[in-house]
């Protein structure tokens, strides 16, 4: 909330005045409030005189700055499916249809347009994921459906199995003769994927492994492409292994098997399988999520995803991992990949969000001063402020999520085991931070604008209902952001230990003494523009508290595991941690944006990217201000300089906002709502409405 | 954000060790972090060892205290609706199939059940108030279709008109012969009504009025019960009267005219009208809205709904109020009802919702502590977190949207002047205020269920996509928002003049003074329970910020209007505005409810009740630390003891959160979701799937 102007009174109260004088002075001078349903008697003086010039933006510079790589793949996707009206999904449509036009589309992309987007998960990721966001924008049950067979389903066999599994499911896989499930999730287990129920048991006699579900929580759910279509699943289950013991079995773990599902040639639900439909969803009703339960379900020995950990004809296991919770964490590394790109895709969608937005508040008019023509809603404070600093966030995960791709396909290259861990770690953390973002900001966007913005044409409430469950499917945020929390204090502990850094940690090792010193009283006086947009201030600010955070974390969970044990104490201190790991998050995400900022080459371009930047940093610093106040990191005045250069900047960067939004290059055919067209806006909404 | 801990380690740095040996030293005692995908070595210990016993509530108790007055009215409609399955609608239907079902529900409701919500309208709004809320349970496009023609078209009709209006209207929108719509927006004007563009100009000659779309722009837009049931419309069109001048018409301002849309008899579009449908909306589909367009529309003089305003035979205009500006605000004055209805049925929704969320989240279970069973996903700080605050501020809502209700009622049967202004300043706040609060809590509900949250079936998404227009219509809750705090000014303004004030003010006629000064040095580092659990420290918090944003807001706008005019000042002003409005009524929700509390006959419930009133009041607190510290009204400590205290009501609330949700008294087949049922969930949700 924007409070600043509490303290904006301090001079006049500290003058110790009596009160009730000062009251009275005041209310002498107190001017006709103008209200918005009745304000005939305002005068003209509109914001835009403001003290300084709007910024030039070079449009093009700007476009092509912030384009990226694999442009060209995505206009292959774009160019095929606009002129193929018969695959576009209309505003309404039935389950039913929508799952096959679903089915339809991703045929179509395949078979017809010629992308194999299987190819480039084994070959250069980045490519997948520039893929995934043009797929998505055509209908993100799409991107999701093409997720499970390629990402979950492919990765799968790609990831976790070995040469045999290669050689006898890939090409299907790529051409979509086997389309398949990544079942994993059960009724009782998402997130604790240790705890899943579902068992694997070898028969040395058969050579084969027994699927079974044991009770009702066991049952697979929410399984994609199950419903419908699918004719596999990489099915997650406990692997029990005979022993010649009192037990009779001995539980290796969760391992991952492919388990025929569906007949390939009549499409029957194969003996011992029971599929039922998980039914109407918030969203993505094109993808067909099931539910399987098994019944003693035979499968060769052979369909062990065997990379991990092997079962060898007389039932020995081997592995090349130690112990059930490598192996387990080796399995689940390998699926990093999709988190990869939901942050990357969360992004796509918080920036279609965003230009609808913008654009329809640069063109809607709504009130203004007396006998003057109203005013576009954007012009209005509160509105620059629900929007502005969400535009800069955008800018923000842009270059945060580009990045992430980058590193993730650096780490399918070189495996470096540091790598890993950082990418395991950010990709976490912004795929939490990201989703949870976006998931608010569509909801802004709907209310910011009015009632056309619940017309279902133009597009928040799919947006929101699709991309809803970003926020849980390939790990529940909230215990994502605990995995960041983890990690913190795991690299906190090994910098004391002379132990290495991952590359995103640096700034502690280089810094962590000044960060963890009192703040000083003199900086925390320090209130210039100059000295607030300073890329210095900011990003020590974002460490300082991260910093902060950690420190006084893992003390109170050194306090607390004394009397609570470890679990109960990482429970007292949940909240604290998981504000820490959003303060890391934003602390990488700043730092990259500052960075992309300075690789900026034009001049006029650099210049805007440094005002959204700004924005962004200020803004999040202002929303945590009690923070930062009350470890007297920033004086009340500062504080406030800081609110008030934050709504400023909010201001600035309204005035270049056509330019921002623009360079999205978000052609209309991909933006579709109406109200957010380039031009002709309401007459093409009139036009769909009929008239 | 939850970050008080920044401080926690504020003693060890004052005692200013070298920072190095401090680290150094903390490093030594680092626990092993557990991990929560990895932590098979934690030992239990869990939350439940807390300090004092759990609160015991008798539920019944509470149960009959929170009843409503009106059940029985609300149990016939569900009983109703629950021996009719022809009439519940199904979790996926198609747009033309809700309209006609939503229509059956209707005239069922009316003509079947002898439900007839048009005389409550009139006589008895408290009644009508609680049916709202009832039908709107069996589906909100029912609620909002009946609201669209009892409230605003049979509303308009009985408000805005006179007797011959009455007598020739009210009984077919009593027994719905006929439908009716209420066509105030346009294409390009919303919240600016007085901007609408239609008009209405006299004919002297033939004694008509002549209904006109002038221009695209004036097209009437997102008209409920246009697209197909309606027979007639209220229109909100610009009185033009002939002049013997040479403008040759004066524009009287915007009024009321009854127009009939479609024959009685064979329901066709009548001559010179152009109905659209607006098409799928994000929810509400079985209202349908469409889209006007008048061509010289000829009706008789007698439709001007003219209790504000007349034209004679001759053309001439008489009022008994003073001015465009004073007949515009009697009229939209009449329509304040609307507002009342949306605050209480978003109430309903946020009850509904939480209900749901919580039930789920004690019978969910994932991790827990190693060796043991899981814990229910509700034992977690951070789930207590997401859902306790929010449990307290819908008992909070719950009592303050209670208190509107009563307050309008009054003002319906006595007309009272300063009641009015109140019921509009208060149904205005608490509106914007409430659906803004719902409509962000029904996404933190969907995704704190995680994939279940996701089923169609378990509501979420139809509960949030039918809300989400709360926050728009019958007022955008950024402009009424704008209104509360121009009449926070107004009040302000009077009171330094003499003037009275409502009552709703009345907290700064008695202590404006004390507020104002400097915050107490002493008390702002009081910090025991005992004081911040006082509702005398709590009120005096909230107070205190209103009363300081409302004096600084004042003189930045005198400041500002001198060089911007007072629209530019108030826009430059906008964010802070709209901060005191929400602070007022933050303010009157609270003293509300602590009143509420005290009023309860049954102590064990009194003190049940207060610990929810506590957390209500320390989360608001707290969540808004900032602006508190920032004026030192609490120390740096304090604000931690806020903090601390906050997390652990939250943990107390918990406790006896099956109790809180049970008394909104809401049976499995109002809240209909599988998983939110009160037993055998994980069953009824497996059956529903079709195992």
């Amino acid at each position: 909330m924007d409070t600043s102007d509490l303290s904006s009174n301090r001079t006049a109260d500290d003058e110790s005045h009596p009160t009730a004088r000062r009251i009275q002075r005041l209310s002498l001078h107190l001017t006709p409030v103008p209200r918005p349903l009745d304000h005939t008697d305002v005068q003209l003086e509109t914001l835009t005189c403001a003290a300084r010039p709007k910024l030039n933006v070079d449009a093009n510079s700007l476009l092509v700055f912030m384009r990226g790589k694999h442009r060209d793949i995505q206009e292959k996707v774009f160019d095929f499916f606009n002129a193929r009206p018969d695959l576009q999904t209309p505003v309404e449509i039935s389950k039913e249809d929508h799952r096959e036009l679903c089915m339809r589309q991703l045929l179509a992309l395949v078979r017809e347009a010629g992308v194999r987007p299987f190819r480039y998960v084994a070959e250069d990721p980045s490519i997948y994921f520039a893929l995934l966001e043009a797929v998505g924008s055509v209908d993100m049950s799409l991107g999701i459906k093409m997720g499970v067979q390629y990402s979950l389903w492919g990765g799968s066999v790609l990831n976790l199995g070995t040469k045999k599994h290669k050689d006898k499911y890939c090409d299907g896989i790529d051409n979509l003769d086997y389309p398949g499930c990544f079942a994993m999730t059960e009724l009782h287990h998402g997130s604790n994927v240790q705890g899943l129920q579902t068992v694997a048991t070898f028969d040395p006699f058969t050579d084969e492994f027994i699927i079974d579900t044991p009770n009702d929580g066991a049952i697979k759910w929410w399984i994609g492409n199950a419903a419908v279509h699918g004719k596999f699943a990489t099915v997650f289950a406990k692997l029990m292994l005979p022993t010649h013991d009192t037990k009779g079995a001995s539980d290796m773990g969760v391992h991952a098997f492919i388990v025929p599902i569906r007949d390939l040639e009549t499409h029957q639900t194969l003996p011992g399988i029971e599929i039922h439909d998980c039914g109407h969803k918030v969203g993505l009703n094109g993808v067909d999520n099931g539910a399987l339960r098994f019944r003693s379900v035979r499968i060769p020995r052979d369909n062990l995803l065997n990379r991990f950990g092997d079962v060898s004809r007389d039932g020995k296991y081997t592995s090349s991992l130690p112990s059930i919770n490598k192996r387990f964490a080796a399995t689940l590394g390998e699926l990093v990949g999709g988190r990869v790109g939901l942050a990357y895709s969360s992004v796509s969608v918080l920036k279609v969000s965003v230009v609808i937005a913008v654009r329809y508040s640069l063109l809607r008019q709504q009130f203004g001063p007396a006998k003057q023509p109203e005013i576009s809603i954007l012009d209005y404070q509160s509105h620059q402020h629900k929007l502005m600093p969400m535009l800069a966030s955008t800018y923000a995960f842009h270059f945060a999520t580009l990045h992430l791709v980058d590193k993730y396909s650096e780490m399918k290259k070189s495996h470096d085991e540091q790598l890993v861990g950082d990418v395991h770690a950010l990709s976490a953390g912004l795929k939490a931070y990201v989703t949870s973002y976006t998931a608010k900001s569509l909801s802004v966007c709907r209310e910011a604008c009015g009632g056309h913005g619940y017309a279902a044409v133009n597009r928040f409430g799919s947006l929101r209902n699709d991309h809803d469950i970003f926020q849980t499917f390939e790990g529940d945020n909230t215990v994502l952001l605990q995995q960041v929390a983890g990690d913190l204090l795991k690299q906190y502990k090994e910098k004391f230990q002379g132990g290495t850094l991952t590359v995103t940690w640096n700034y502690l090792r280089e810094s962590m003494n000044s960060y963890l010193s009192q703040p000083n009283p003199v900086t925390a006086r320090w209130e210039s523009e100059d000295h607030l947009r300073d890329p210095k201030f900011q990003l020590d600010a974002f460490r300082y508290r991260t910093s902060r955070l950690l420190q006084s974390v893992a003390v109170r969970l050194n306090k607390h595991s004394k009397t609570l044990g470890s679990f109960g104490a990482w429970n007292r201190c949940l909240n604290h941690l998981l504000t820490l790991a959003e303060s890391h998050i934003e602390t990488v995400i700043l730092a990259k944006f500052i960075e992309s900022v300075k690789s900026c080459p034009d001049a006029s371009t650099r210049a805007a990217l440094k005002l959204v930047c700004d924005l962004y940093a200020l803004d999040r610093i202002w929303k945590d201000i009690g923070t930062y106040r009350n470890v007297d990191y920033v004086a009340p005045n500062k504080a406030k300089a800081i609110h008030k250069l934050a709504d400023y900047l909010s201001f600035q960067v309204r005035n270049i906002a056509r330019e921002l939004v623009d360079a999205f290059d978000l052609p209309d055919n991909v933006t579709r709502a109406p109200i957010g067209k380039q031009s002709e806006a309401y007459s093409q909404y009139m036009q769909y409405v009929g008239f």
